[in-house]
């Protein structure tokens, strides 16, 4: 294998492929990246064989070459040397080139490395996925889809299925909903299916995290391959696999109040940043938990106390408040999370009383809705 | 005690005193900012008994109101709540005020913290300094002096004297010296005294790295006053007090070579940067040490081997090489902080042997000077 590439592109497969690449892994050759060239350019792979991403740089892109493929071939080197290497290395272009018994030999400018590679052969093999059933998402929709669930997940391994998100697809929408069975996130979205598809599977939330820095923000469409125990994500010159979690997910909807007693209009960053305020002396104590209390002429009472620090108390001028008078409590943590993760300015909470499950969502949007289970103090 | 306060100048000043403050401290007070409000203004204090750093708000600056005080005393409130409460604050003024108990309220727009106090009476004093004997030197002048010198120090507390950096004033020059003994830095700048002033003290690096942080980039003079076992620094607004280190600072004079075997001039950015790529793989064996050999044509061999990762080989034209044929090994991180340190571009570098410590400096400039044992490898 030798190739000359032009280095900022380098760097910027291996920085990609690396969210896959981890030192913890059981099997050595994972340490790796594998770099095969081939006629038409060269493919990196980055594992921890829960992720697996194939970052594609071609021989040439616009009429620039990219890359010139001296002779086809393969190497797997350490992807901790190799990504510090070639981010430093002086000159615009890098020359890979392997030796006999797998030394490679990394060369720009003055400089020359020289590096103990390891059989390509040996590197597991990416799973094959049929692609009959495919469908497409923009992938900046599919960032937000992401954003706005995956910090719902649990975190905790005692329900594992709890650690990845819903996605459910049925009619023509995606549903993505996660939760850690104190809050729930839930994100809907019409997409393009080729025939009446139906999945119902759970991707691993750290997989859709790490998706999700590798995604740019365009609206290039991202094709998805859901297979019984895979998905597959396909952007230009990228692949990402993810194994999908076992279980069936529990079925949440149930959980979502129909009716609500009070109802509260108001301007989300305003009501995030009193929360925020009120959470700076909860967060010693237990569990981060402020109150919440309805007045007179919509004005929402925010406040906490931790005695031995001190107390904190704020108003906040709500558009409306409709129904019964109220005081509940919370973790200012989730209601920080749910608020940061809708879109638009004004929010509608809707509460079933000081001991039931409320729902955050924006006024003009049917398509995203925040959970959270309140906490008993009064 | 209760005034009104312009936000972002709390912000600024609580950020500065919070360089001295650290809740691991057997004072519990200590954990705290102390607050006085006079006529002229509010000072704020913090300290972890071995740094106190006071910052003071005038009443008002260039005709601007800042503070407004409506009744002078004082408060001690814990200062991580303090400080994230009025980082947080909605409004661009804030009122603070000292009610029974020391129960303390401050207040913008529609929020409302408590706190509970402490009584400012029971916070040490800061030390009282006779400033007799004062010399000025330039803020920006002031923080390179630290940033080229105090990197060298000792982190380890085996001789706790060279954890400080060494500072000698003799007929209008200051000389500063840091070492862990196996390398050096020392920088000598004139200064502006009153009188034929000697000092001969130490301070420690953790001090001069907070005071580095606080002056501003501007080539107001910073007033020093040394006494037994303190010094102050005074810039505006702001008084900056450590402890000194006792003992005797080791003689470094006898260090420093006086004559050289082989000379090299070269430039320090392509050097830094070859080191830097050498030490990718170094960094994984034991020392982190590179190697250098000079050739024919002025051209110098940076190297590394680390076996069970590979090696790396790069060729550094220089200026010129003049002197003995040499060979020698050193720790590359000795080096690039001494690099780092250097001001200008050409920078001579002068051997006396592989076994003997040498010396790193600008060619056009005698004021810094770097040293660095080698490590024997050859």
């Amino acid at each position: 294998m030798k190739f000359i590439i032009q280095r900022d592109r380098l760097v910027q497969s291996v920085q990609d492929v690396m969210k896959a690449v981890t030192s913890r892994t059981t099997i050595p050759i994972l340490t790796g990246i594998k770099i095969i060239a081939a006629e038409e350019g060269v493919t990196l792979t980055g594992s921890d064989s829960d992720i697996s991403i194939e970052s594609f740089i071609p021989k040439e892109e616009e009429g620039d070459e990219i890359v010139e493929v001296k002779q086809t071939g393969g190497i797997v080197l350490q992807a901790k040397f190799f990504s510090e290497i070639v981010k430093k290395l002086p000159k615009d272009t890098v020359e890979i080139e392997v030796g006999s018994n797998l030394q490679t030999t990394i060369r720009s400018g003055k400089a020359e490395f020289n590096l103990n590679g390891l059989d390509p052969d040996e590197y597991p093999h990416l799973p094959e996925l049929s692609e009959e059933q495919v469908f497409k998402i923009p992938a900046d929709l599919l960032k937000n889809l992401v954003r706005q669930t995956v910090f719902a997940v649990s975190t905790s391994e005692t329900r594992p299925i709890l650690t990845g998100v819903n996605w459910k697809v049925e009619t023509g929408q995606l549903i993505c909903t996660a939760t850690d069975s104190h809050r729930l996130a839930m994100r809907k979205a019409a997409i393009e299916t080729e025939n009446d598809a139906h999945y119902n599977v759970v991707i691993p939330g750290k997989s859709l995290n790490e998706l999700s820095k590798i995604l740019d923000e365009t609206n290039e469409p991202v094709e998805i391959v859901i297979t019984e125990n895979q998905v597959l994500f396909k952007a230009k010159h990228l692949l990402f696999f993810s194994r999908l979690l076992e279980g069936n997910y529990p079925d949440t909807s149930r959980l979502i109040p129909s009716e609500s007693k009070t109802e509260l209009v108001l301007t989300a960053k305003e009501f995030l940043q009193a929360i925020d305020r009120a959470s700076l002396l909860a967060r010693e104590g237990r569990n981060n938990v402020v109150k919440l209390s309805t007045l007179e002429e919509g004005i929402i009472e925010v406040s906490s106390n931790s005695p031995e620090i001190g107390k904190v108390i704020e108003q906040v001028q709500s558009q409306s408040i409709e129904g019964e008078e109220l005081k509940i409590s919370f973790s200012a943590k989730y209601m920080m999370d749910a608020l940061k993760a809708l879109e638009g300015t004004e929010i509608r909470v809707d509460f079933t009383g000081a001991m039931r499950p409320f729902i955050i969502r924006p006024v003009q949007d049917d398509s995203i809705l925040q959970l959270i289970l309140p906490v008993r103090t009064y």
